[in-house]
């Protein structure tokens, strides 16, 4: 499987877990396989639709945990992001404390950063805080 | 985290509940973060959904109690609602009587008042009266 | 509690239901909070959902009970459909027989000529005849 | 089928609806098929589940519309209730005024003496007013 | 009711069931209430929602039984089908052989014939054949 | 309808709403059905099941609003509670700082007190705090 | 697959289905594993939770079609069930007229005399006609 | 039902299933009666929307097992896909290891192939692995 | 509210979370209003359902994250646990790596040396770790 | 975590995934938490529920690949079945042929002698074939 063969996260046998800070040099891109021309003669348009419903953080300013389901949608250009270093950078929030509004943003650009997309969405639905969600969406076109 | 360091309401010990009438004073703001250039280069649009079920006022007319689910959709344009103030605020209609259209309309002009948005929606849900649900909506777009 | 006070309906002590024929005399309106300058500075659009699951006639040719759920959008212009005045007129339809979309129909227009609202529509969603359910729809617009 | 041929509701051509008050009369029985040694030589025991969506009568106090599903479950000794008649005498509650617990309680003395099944129990599943669903069950047995 | 005096089906005492080919001559129509500008001086629009989740047939190479729910969908202009006899005309489906493409295509098309509509589609949501469901819309547009 | 000829809040014209202190006093009973031999000839046993989903308090030590779903069943012996009067009881706890399970304790209290039934339950569906919901049950039994 | 080798309906390439009358020869059955002690060292109890959604036959007093989705459990002595020779047992009650608690009762017997079961039982979901489900159901135990 | 005549697939006695590679030669199609002049005198539009939630293939990194639902939609020109060989063609996918982006675009480009549809998408909706669902989607247009 | 006047956790301004290892030391009890005689002259029983969806720990050998939803139910003796404590409590396996088995055997071990209870069990509703849920359960009983 | 030092597939690196046959040899246990003294003084009874709704094989007549959900509940006394080892076991019937009654009855027996529990059963519940679902069910009991 020649489009994967430089990722380090999936399958490796030990994982190391980081849990204090938002780490987006944990994220791991492959090429697109609608991208190559010999997968793809029809031209068909790719999308992706993720997502992450075991997302905790903290609070920043009470400490408490924070719980959300992170949805990704997405055109990829020439790179897709790979599965399991995703997981790893989401888990990368655990101990991170930060407001809904800013980790969908956070979430948001790197993605951008690492995929140059056509388009990308990130929008977060945070469990109830004094009986109210708040749920952020970030939304990129080129 | 600078961008909330005048809030209120979020993390004090004691906080004073007022029922009696709406009170737009209550509602509290913070900076946005998609209108931070460092914290967004990729210029992602922002939008927030809320949902506020446990709202409750009185029938101006026969002083019973009425329900509804509350919920807000805004494009925020330099600032955030703050969600405990926005409770807090809401918990204020608990002893007023008003009728679902009228406090529909007051919650969107409050709002629009207090964060100037690109664009806001506030919809009530209420219970059934007289096996009818009853729900409002008002659209604000600059 | 000014908007309201001619309402003749609401919170009155005897309510006298009239279940024989379809009596559009027996809607009331009041005139929409949105449509007031002070009331609502920032000029937002309000538009009601209204669902009545209660709601029973007769079939004009076999004479047995048709049920289905009423469901009422629209856009006020000057005017809203008081609430109590709205169950009565739809209970008026008990004991009429007329088929699903004469109801429709009709009940769309009584609410057009009450309102004259910006655009209103009204769905009935029938319960099965036959294994079959039989939804009509009217729509109207300026 | 020589077991219901003396059946007067089911596949007549012209039905007489009565809405004014309930009429026990207007239910019919036929002989079980369970009580049938050659239809069932293994004795299996029938028992039968029946919901009724579509149940109305009215408040006996205010005359307002109420309505419900009636659930009945039974066990049939000899007779079972034809389905067509039950819906009529349901129907014939449509103009009448009682309260939900002495209906629940009536449906169920009705069937009793028309099937003397081995037991039987009847559920109003009313809608809400007040906002409050008041339910009454009835249970019979021998 | 004189919009529907012609109709043959409805509340007709005793009804011929034909279950060995579809047959369109089974289909009768009346007038649209939407067409009469007596009944609808607002000139709302009227369009039909149907589901008609009991429709079986045979699979023409093997002989089985087919399952499906068609749901119709229509805007009227001069004429409405009417309820009992698009029964009976599904219903004619019931020996016949046809593949899930075919009869769709055949309803639409028979409809279309009968009540030269503005607009009219046919869904058939056929139950799973070797563990997939396969679903063909016909859209009809004048 | 001689059974509820001495209650005073159904149908009454102007009803007073209190909401400072839970208030059993409020609570009206009314002779059951179930227990008129002559209403009731099979001796059917008779039970009522009721749900009252807006019942809202205050947290005694934040003063925050609570909200709950109150679930009642009970079996009737000689008298069951009248449905308006346990909307005002229950209406009566809206400005009332308690926990949630002395409040549920206090409902089955009330009510054991008013109707001496043969047994009855309360529960109390309350919203999370903190993310958690806590749901207390008393039950009486004879 | 010895435990299977006699049977005839499955896998065979072309199947005659029957539909005019329901006929328990086309019932079929295997030994069942649970009682093969090499297979079964364990000694664990079998039973069987089938549902057939796909379920039509006639009514006989009027030849309209009935729908139903027949559910069956057991508990296997020696023998259990061949899948596609239930499928075209019940496919046999086609064009068959007949009531529902009579259909329920027979397919019961009908499986009682080919499986000797411990115990089985067979519930009939029909779908409403006149707006009513009547559900019977039919219990066997040794 | 001349236009399957020339199917090997369907009512076949004994199919022969492949499981080692997706196989794209295992597809068969059949002339679309939309496109059949005297089968649709109305023109209408044909779509076909197909759910196969059985689909299964084997991570190319790690062998292990990965499951999704595939759903088609698509618009034909000449020829719809016949459903029995698109089972096989879709079972072949089962021990042969690929990404969920892969495999999606391969199906897409695989029917787009045998088809030349109007227009044609593929939706992956593979089960998480990690917690993590991805979906894939695939859109042809000529 | 006298029952209540030791807690800690609730209403305390600054809240110190502790997040390294399960810390039973952060439970709270507060006296049973079941159990005070004055309160509950009914000596009703009195039990309580607890949900807690945001449960989260690490695996032990992995070090990746687990998910899942703690349901509590208890028969208080003489004390309730206090709900802000509990979620304090709950938080503190947050970096803590167990098993499901243990994690659950534990919460339920600590909860009954706390409160003494009649009985009380815990189910830990684990997320999937390779597709397959374990859900285990703890059941005490005095 | 002593309990589990034994154990071989969890956090392995390289997992060997056998699909010929089913093999019992890849299922591991570990020690029980509820029977260690030291972590369970209260001697709470444990139970667990694992559902594995990626099961697959194949029908040992004609070829065609099974699908069900694998519903697993038990009561441990020494052994606990160990989660990833359970995946690889289940994943082995994949390229096998058996019947669902036989398939459930190997799940059960090969459980019951790994674990020696106190009770414990199988479930298989099977997607339709020919529209029907088996569902089969194995019970163990000491
Ligand atoms: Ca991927
Ligand atoms: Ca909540
Ligand atoms: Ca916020
Ligand atoms: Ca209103
Ligand atoms: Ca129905
Ligand atoms: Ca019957
Ligand atoms: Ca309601
Ligand atoms: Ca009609
Ligand atoms: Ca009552
Ligand atoms: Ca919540
Ligand atoms: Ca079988
Ligand atoms: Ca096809
Ligand atoms: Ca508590
Ligand atoms: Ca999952
Ligand atoms: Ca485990
Ligand atoms: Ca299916």
């Amino acid at each position: 499987m020649a489009l994967h063969e430089n990722l380090k996260s999936l399958g490796a046998g030990a994982t190391a877990y980081r849990y204090d800070r938002p780490d987006a040099g944990l994220l791991e891109s492959f090429p697109s396989p609608f991208a190559q021309p010999d997968m793809n003669p029809a031209k068909a348009v790719g999308t992706l639709h993720i997502e992450c419903p075991e997302f905790t953080c903290l609070c920043p300013m009470t400490g408490q945990p924070d719980f959300a389901k992170i949805v990704i949608d997405y055109q990829p250009d020439r790179l897709c992001v790979e599965s399991k270093s995703l997981k790893l950078y989401l888990g990368s929030f655990r101990m991170h404390g930060e407001f809904h509004e800013a980790s969908v943003n956070r979430i948001c650009n790197d993605l951008v950063a690492l995929l140059e997309p056509v388009w990308l969405t990130v929008r977060g639905e945070f469990t109830p805080r004094g009986g109210i969600p708040f749920w952020p969406t970030a939304e990129y076109r080129r």
